[in-house]
Parts: C-alpha cells; sequence; structure tokens
C-alpha cells in the first residue's frame, strides 16, 4: 500500500506551501523536490492565504517562530480548512518556550490538522498542555522504547481522537496513529539526529504525502515516514569513513530522490497495532 | 566573448549586496564566491543603503518578501540607482500573489533595473500586469519552446524596451534579450529543475557578472546563463547512480568554482536571434 | 589539552541558543552537531530569555540583524549573563555599516563576553570604535601577517583586557588571547574563504567549546580554532579536480564529526605569545 502512497506524489506533484523555519527550510524545498512535489514558501500575514490558495497542501512547522510568522500561521491555516487542504503541524521546541507551547496549541484549536508529527516530548507537551522539552531534542525520560510501545501507542491514538489527527510521533521507534490504528515503524538509523532538521524534512514530505492521497491519510503519513526512514539506512550505507553528517544529510535528499514505490515496498519496516 | 565576462568577475571580485530569501541564501552566497565575487546579505532598513554603497552591484530576490524587506528593497534599488551601480531583479513568484506582483511591479517603476530574471510566468505577470502563476515554477502553458521561440524572443525584446533593462527568461531554452538583441541559449540540464533556487543562484551570479562588466550586460547577463547551464551539464556527468538532487546541488556550486574561461568559452550553446 | 576540550563536548553535550544570521543557520546547527553540541535556534523577544535559560550557552551572531533580532540579542546576552552562561559575540560586517557597528558596540556595553571571535577588520572595528570594513571579509590593509604578528597580539590582548573576554581574531593566522597570554594558530586552509560562513561555524563551535569547559575559556576557544581549522585541512586533502567550495562546505563538517581527541592533539598548530 506505502508503495502507492509514494506513487501518488509522483504522479500527481502537490504544490505545498510551508511556513517554516530558516534553519531548515533549503532542506525542506529540496526533499520536498526529491519526493515528487513542489514546495513554495510564504510566510508574510499580506499573502499567505491567496499562496495557500493555489497550493494544495500547507506545512507548518513553529522552530524560529516570531509574532509576525505566527499570524500569519493561523490565517494560512484556517483558509486551508477552508478549502479542505490537508495541514500537518511540526510543533519544534514545544515545551521550551511558553511562547512555542502556547503558539502550538492555539494553532492546535484553531486550525485543524491532518497529520500533527513531532518528537514524543514535544507530542506529550500538545497533549497535557504543558511541558518541560529541553530544547528541539526529546528528553531520554520521554524516549519511546520496545517495553513502554504499548503504553505509547495508546497514547497516541488517544491524542489523534481528541485532536482527529493523525499523530506522528518519531525517534528510534516511530508511532504513526489515528484513534484506531497505529503503525510501529522501525526504519531509520541512530546517526539521523546527527542531522538538523530531519524532522522538519519529515513534515514537509508528510505533507506531501497526505495531499497527495486525501482518502488515506494515515498510510500516507505511514508511508512518509518509513520513506525517510529508509532513505536514511540506504544513505548511510554510501557512507566513508571520512564522510560524517554533512555529507549524510545530502545522501538522504539523494535517497528519497532515488526511491521507487518498489523500494520503498520493499523496505518498509513496520506493524499495525 | 563571454569567457571574458566570467575573466572580469575573477579579476574584479565584485562586492554584491544580496537582499534575498531565506530558502536559498546559502546557496546564493556560495555560488557568488564560486564565480569569483563576494556576497554580503543585509535587508534591514537602517542598513541597506549603507550597504549598497560599500558593494558594486545589488540583487534583489522578492522570495519570502515581508512588509520589512520590500521597504529595505526600494530604499537599496534607489540608492544603487543613484550610485550607478547594476541592479538585478528576481520576482520569485510574482503572479502567484498580489503581493509579489505589486511589488514586482512597484520595484519596476521605482528602480531601474540593469536585468530583470525569471521564469516565462514571472516575467510575463510583469510585462501584463497581472499574472497567474501557481507558485515558483513556470506553468507548462508558458514554456518556451522551439515553435514558439521566435515569438517568445520578440516578446523579450519588447519587454526589454520597455524597461530599459536585459531580459533573463530561463527554463529548457533561455532567453536573453535587451531592445534589439537576443541570445537564445541550450545549456543546462532538465534536472536543474530538481534542485530548489538555481534560478536565485542564477540571479545572484547575474549580478556580479553585470557588475564586472558594466559596458557589456547584455552579453555578461548571458555570459551568466551560459556558465550556470553549463555548470549544471557538468555537475550532472559527475552524479552516480545513488546521488539525487541534494548531490547534484553541490556538484553545480563546485562546477562554477572550477570553471575557468576557457571552458565557458567551449561549452557556451547559443545562437543571436 | 585541547584533546580534552574536545573531550569534555563530546562527554556533556552542552545546549548552545543561537541568535545567528540566515545565510549560515544551517551550517551552524550541523557543526554543533558535528562537534558533540547540540543547538538551538530561537530570536523573538517573546522567547529569547527562557530558550537561554534552558540552554548552557549562547552564540550572537549579527550577520542580517533586524531592529526585531537586536533587542532579543540584548535581552538573551543579559539573561544568560545572570545565569553565568558562556556568550560569544560574533560581529560579522562590524564596521560596513553604522547599524552594524552600533549594535555591535551596544552589546559590548550591555553583555559581557566570554569570546568575541571576528576577522581582524571587525576586532579592529569594535576596539576603535568605528571602522571602514568593506563588507564582510576582512580589508587586505588589516592582515594579520607574521611582520605585524607580535603587533596584533599585543593588539588582541589589550583589547582582551579591556573587554575582559577572550579576543579571537581569525585568517589566515589565527589569534586566540586573553590579557596575558596569546596562541597563534596556524592550522587552516585558503580555500576556507571560498566558503560563506567557516567564521560562523567557528563561532558557534567555540561557544560548545567554552561552555564545555567553563574553567578554561582562552583553551576551549583556541581549541575550537584549531579543531576548525583542522577540520579545513582533513577536508582540503578529500578534494578532487572537480570539487568546489560546495563540496569542501560539507566535508568540513564532516571532519568536524569525524574528529577524535587524538586528531586534534596531533594535528593542532600553534605557539604561544
Amino acid at each position: 500500500m506505502f508503495e502507492r502512497m509514494l506513487e501518488n506524489v509522483r504522479k500527481t506533484c502537490p504544490l505545498i506551501h510551508n511556513i517554516t523555519n530558516y534553519v531548515t527550510v533549503n532542506d525542506c524545498a529540496n526533499i520536498l523536490i526529491a519526493c515528487g512535489a513542489s514546495p513554495i514558501m510564504a510566510d508574510d500575514r499580506e499573502e499567505v492565504e491567496e499562496i495557500t490558495t493555489v497550493c494544495a497542501g500547507l506545512n507548518i512547522n513553529i522552530g524560529t517562530l516570531n509574532s509576525r510568522t505566527i499570524s500569519s500561521m493561523l490565517l494560512a491555516g484556517k483558509r486551508a480548512n477552508e478549502l479542505d487542504h490537508p495541514v500537518v503541524l511540526d510543533p519544534v521546541g514545544a515545551g521550551a518556550s511558553r511562547l512555542r507551547t502556547e503558539t502550538a496549541l492555539r494553532l492546535l484549536e484553531e486550525v485543524d490538522f491532518a497529520v500533527i508529527r513531532g518528537n514524543v516530548s514535544e507530542i506529550k507537551t500538545l497533549a497535557s498542555g504543558r511541558g518541560t522539552t529541553k530544547g528541539v531534542d526529546a528528553d531520554v525520560a520521554d524516549r519511546v522504547t520496545e517495553e513502554n510501545l504499548d503504553e505509547m501507542v495508546a497514547f497516541a491514538k488517544a491524542f489523534g481522537a481528541k485532536t482527529g489527527a493523525v499523530i506522528a510521533i518519531t525517534g528510534a521507534i516511530d508511532i504513526v496513529a489515528d484513534r484506531e490504528t497505529a503503525y510501529c515503524i522501525r526504519n531509520g538509523h541512530p546517526m539521523m539526529s546527527s542531522i538538523t532538521g530531519t524532522g522538519c524534512q519529515l513534515s514537509a514530505m508528510t505533507a506531501a504525502f497526505v495531499t497527495a492521497n486525501p482518502d488515506h491519510p494515515l498510510e500516507a503519513a505511514a508511508a512518509a515516514v518509513c520513506a525517510m526512514g529508509l532513505a536514511g539506512q540506504i544513505a548511510h550505507s554510501r557512507l566513508t569513513e571520512q564522510d560524517g553528517n554533512a555529507t549524510y544529510r545530502n545522501y538522504i535528499i539523494d535517497a528519497v530522490y532515488r526511491m521507487t514505490p518498489e523500494m520503498l515496498k520493499r523496505g518498509a519496516n513496520y506493524e499495525v497495532r
């Protein structure tokens, strides 16, 4: 099934509007092209509604947010909802500052999201309404492990039920869940956490996948997560002893560019719980 | 002749002021260095006039524009005009939102540009005063082909006559024209559209070329377009089966860095119409 | 001793708050991860004090500054001082505009810096209170050479005494000095100036080193400078005849990622004056 999700991105080449942080924005644009979509970045309140209107999907990422872009996120999100365009939320650093937590919560209140993708600390912050995230990485104490997997799956499903969104919690084991079904995904490579922005890139790509597969948001999001993880594995296998995280960053985007539906079908490593 | 254009960039190392989008800004800086120029990025209204004054040329790119940076573009553009510094306009996404279209038109009214470089949909938007660009890529319906080439050359010359600028319309076939002469350029590789920002990079490089060759704006702009396309060809020939658009991005900048005037002379593929 | 500085970064993985320019921000984040630290970028005045509080060190870089981010720099810097977190200043382009010069001087007045890192023209601007920097590169007339090295060391020590900071003047020969001791460092490669942002990256990395080695700010800053220069040498040795500045950029970050304390110990090339 996941192979068809990727095929549909390649076939429909969805135009994705991104309001995203300036740290990883170039990588987000390039990975969107790599998977077959087309990116546009626009964050001024004077144009975001129009830009969202000419696009097919919207990706909102709160890294490096500011008062100007927060109002743009709200405007674009509401407009996308009116048009029935899928909207993805990446609550980067929710829990690390009141501004980020409150902005993420306000977005949740005022915009309907198709997918919410973050690390476990960020998602816990959204679910509980408060957080203690240390920076933009997940707290060690929060991590999803084989031991707490059932508990985390139940948490993801409950938050999916509460929000109506697909919840994608990514880390060593990824969980992608709606209220009823969870995909537990074991693709990826530990070195992916050595690159800034693999999460941001995945959120952008997830927007492309759910936009191209409007009737299957859960499977589309899970396919995007598998594709990103598989790209991390393929890219890692190319590294020489002198290559580090910068070359790895390029090879991951390259691997998405070269990934065929068949490769995704064979490489996807998941179970349904 | 084009080889001398590149030689002059390398000899004079022009300092180029860029007011540009945050998506591709790093690539713009690196390609400016690669071709022999020196970049500075500054977009605050409190400093843009001074920065432009210490520079030799100005590159204005309206991708990710906002109200703060729009006023900086106008201030810097007017100051550059007073100083007789060449100014390049890249009207990214003109036609995709009123803000972009109106900003591009206002810039055209208030600033004299040495070169206007965009895809065909963007340039058509500027020429007609309105547009329906879908995102930041050219509409398929607009594309320059062998069939409509004469018509498009006439259009470029007419818009060059109207604005007094060199018009660079880039795509599968590139047209670089002033009111009288058009270079039709067949360098480049289709995969260049798989990278975000090859257009932005070309605009930055064009600013360097016209700044280093003040008496030959048409030839300088055409040389920059040939150089970028040739870099795309050279870079493509290096790609392995595992490489994708991220590695390609790096190789294009690398190819500009390694390009000698002799290579540009031999590799430039154009006709004059 | 330098090897222990790097070891401590790897061991403590300090979280570094960066208020930095949008040109090189992605490289700053990736090199921080490469050296063993963890980056967070946040520049809105509503959150910078909180973000600095959850971090262990702060890196302030004034490239692409604007009125919104300047106030954030001041707020974050003061909060970091209250918390006794080391703060690094990178006065990008000080001397090129009044806004940059005045902002850098105001930061010096209101914030205590652990390290000030810039090229010689920027540092001279700060020391004299005015400047004539041409763009963001050092003036040729200012350069540190074997001939003026003793004079420049005395200048660095004097400015270190005046500010209470470690002064890092980087170029062909680097000087890292406090009021009493100066490290003169001969690592690095001339091609490093062909990449945008090696200075920005070094400042970010310096913040990580001084944060992880709170009792040795001078040695920590000198170790960071050696590590960056050594990475430039290692990366250069990997380049093929087709590689240019884009590949070089990646290889430098890769080299930091792969650098062991033992490699730094053997490769560091410095004398104490």
